[in-house]
């Protein structure tokens, strides 16, 4: 595997074979080098890291205005705190990384796969009386999970990079929902710089963590019709608390456990901007999110490069000030070479000079999301393009809304909802909420499962056994 | 230990008794909590994490400037790659993590305790021709060392936390001669950024990697007199390439080895900055490298309070709009209780807002660096805060350059080395440059070694063996 020649072009269609375009996009576009020696591991590319720390700052940003504080807690955990949880330990123990040192027969350590073992620990110590209350921290940080599934970058990995963790613990429940809906509330806002208009589901009891209130969570629809868990908002109620024994004593000097919160994602927002977005022709980025969001292709015409090179460079200058990601790319290719590559890359804007250009005062835009060249005269260049970028990025947002809905069909039976399923669709099914109808559910096509329900009532009949529903579930394949 | 309480104060002074301090300050200023339950590992809390990512910025922000790469390679490294360099191997295999899953007897991964086996073999694919260099690129990343010297948190961890490596690669001996220039001039904007006068060894060829050209190394000189390791830049020359045959071909078709440097540090330049600026009350920060720059304490006084509260704010504003990162504390804490706190925490000017500073218009500044209190006008407020951090920053390095001056100290001959390591100072000797003298100054005094050589060249004659020597060496105990 490792000489393998990395793809530097797409020759499938998204629609028709998105797992081979995914593959071929994230490489032919400079995001990641997945021929790294350990299987479910890869090198993120300097673009890709570049983007990826885009999200990430725009998360750091958005925690750091809501007051949630950033730590860091170290990779390794202690098999006494992993155990100390056994439900959890015996989800992850077979999944997890074990650490020893060459001295050592058995592993005394785990590497984290989630940051509970190594967080919770410190709460207690950290947590006396309600005036350590509400503690909100939050960090980022590679998780690591021997996947027993088939791995795939960024979508499912080995050492999942770039994710981030808020957790939270509180005086009462109601504190902890509210937490829940701030948690939220900063979800939209970065899936709106993202232009994705993901799918948020609540998950029944039975789905979390045992003792837990309850989750909300984030689902993006990939080109195929599955669908890709992306984030999660979870109400753990007091049942971490009790098992790590963090306590504190309220202002009547009464000892209580604390009601926690944790919410968490990733990288897996830039899967969804890639699925979602992108075409034949390669990545499609949203402006607010794109390391460079207005590439200058220089025409390199002999005798007459000095001039193209200082009006790009005094082009470039002017939308930097403005405040503009920009590139001036005056590499000896020719144009056709520089298009292809920007165009893989999914830079919103590419602005081309050359000689004529120069010459006429007038200059060709290229707009990725809609592969149009627009003609603008030069002193229009700076307005046009930050006008351009804004609508750009609620084009995208337009675009893939009208993908969600396509996506997602309503079912009253199992008829229709095997037909949706044929079409790589989502089902939308009334559902009576028992868990014997999630099973049930799950029966009725291979491959598939209800994930969550509706936020919004409705009233109708359960699709599984016609008893009355007030809610209504999704159900498709999933990664 | 884990339920050790941390110290909230500093009952020690830091020359007299510098170990206990600098755990003292750590703790007290809310950089790090030490009790993470796993051996030389520890979290880093929210003001700690906040100093090391400004100045993680910085060095982000110059590799940037000078187009070196950011990149993420993974953390676990195959046993293959780790043994490719056996030399490498060696060195590390009784200080790595080993890595193994549940079902393995035996580990076939490492914790990566270096970027080495990581980088190299992609290298090995990226570099084909001339055209493919000079690569440069860096990543900053977690490293993993099982430590058998004691562990002390920041100065020598089991996870090294924020450490960032340069690596390149390039056609040429004289290009990556260049390279190390290069490597040298950044950290000397880093270390100015610090307000600290760093000393800068060349190690002789026997302490470098078998087949490197040299290196520059970087030591801090602690308020113990002993120095502290504090980055390197390595000319790996073609060591390395043969070992991971990283080849290219050359202009003429020919194919040759490439040659190679590194460059790492990392949270160690924090280390540097709490030792050296630091003083009996905790930190004292560095305004470029400063979370809070200012901080303005409110005297709350009853009935006074939204009038004060207003004016701090309004305040506030202005110092923000200037572009200090100023912090608001409006806790109902007493006045001293808060000029305690952000003392310790080494903020450099603190503005006290009360009632009657707001009736007078005069306000009472106090800098951190010296301890007093100015008085001024509202009106020069601002300009006075921008002036003030921009004379701290320098008087500082002033501090700092005296400081070094005075530790560093000539010797001619032992009995003066003796006096000089007695007085725990750095001793500056004259050296013949060979390996045998090198080993022989060891032994003059317990625990004490010549860690380089000083850059200029001078004319004496070697304090161990008496010949001509044109270079001086520095001798110390080190940590």
């Amino acid at each position: 595997m490792e000489n393998e020649e990395l793809p530097r072009a797409i020759t499938v269609k998204k629609m028709e074979n998105f797992s081979k375009w995914y593959d071929q996009a994230i490489a032919a576009a400079g995001l990641i080098d997945k021929r790294y020696n350990v299987k479910g591991m890869f090198v993120w590319l300097n673009y890709g890291l570049e983007t990826m720390k885009i999200i990430k700052d725009t998360w750091d940003g958005l925690f750091k205005k809501s007051n949630i504080k950033e730590m860091y807690f170290p990779l390794i955990i202690p098999m006494k705190y992993a155990q100390q949880n056994s439900s959890w330990f015996e989800g992850f123990k077979s999944e997890a990384f074990w650490v020893k040192t060459m001295d050592e027969n058995n592993a005394s350590h785990i590497l984290r796969p989630t940051g509970e073992p190594a967080m919770y620990p410190m709460f207690a110590l950290w947590i006396r009386t309600y005036r350590d209350l509400p503690l909100r921290i939050y960090e980022t940080v590679s998780s690591f999970r021997y996947e027993t599934k088939m791995t795939r970058p960024i979508i499912r990995d080995r050492e999942i990079t770039f994710w981030y963790e808020i957790h939270t613990a509180h005086q009462t429940k109601e504190e902890a929902d509210k937490e829940i809906e701030e948690a939220v509330r900063i979800n939209n806002i970065i899936w709106n710089k993202l232009s994705i208009p993901v799918l948020k589901v609540e998950k029944p009891k039975w789905e979390c963590f045992p003792g837990a209130v309850g989750a909300i969570e984030y689902y993006s629809i990939m080109p195929d019709g599955r669908v890709l868990e992306n984030g999660s908002c979870n109400h753990l109620g007091q049942a971490y608390a009790k098992k790590f024994n963090i306590k504190f004593r309220d202002k009547d000097n009464k000892e209580k456990f604390v009601w926690q919160t944790c919410t968490g994602n990733g990288a897996r927002y830039l899967v969804a901007v890639i699925s979602v977005h992108g075409d034949d022709k390669g990545l499609v980025l949203p402006p607010e999110i794109a390391p460079v969001q207005a590439v200058i292709t220089t025409i390199n015409v002999k005798g007459e490069k000095n001039k193209v090179m200082k009006k790009a460079e005094e082009i470039s200058e002017q939308l930097e000030k403005s405040g503009i990601r920009v590139y001036v790319d005056a590499d000896e290719k020719t144009p056709g070479e520089k298009f292809f590559e920007w165009e893989i890359k999914g830079v919103p804007l590419r602005i081309e000079v050359g000689p004529k250009d120069i010459e006429s005062k007038n200059y060709f835009v290229f707009r990725r999301d809609e592969n149009i060249k627009i003609s603008m005269s030069e002193k229009n260049i700076v307005p046009e393009c930050i006008r351009l970028l804004t609508e750009i990025q609620k084009n995208l947002l337009k675009k893939a809304e009208k993908f969600y809905d396509e996506k997602i069909t309503e079912a009253a039976d199992r008829k229709q909802l095997k037909n949706i399923i044929e079409q790589k669709k989502i089902a939308k099914v009334p559902w009576c909420e028992s868990e014997e109808c999630w099973n049930k559910i799950k029966e009725f096509e291979e491959g598939i499962e209800l994930f969550g329900a509706d936020l919004k009532k409705h009233s109708g009949k359960c699709i599984a056994c016609g008893k009355p529903s007030a809610k209504k579930g999704y159900v498709a394949k999933t990664y």
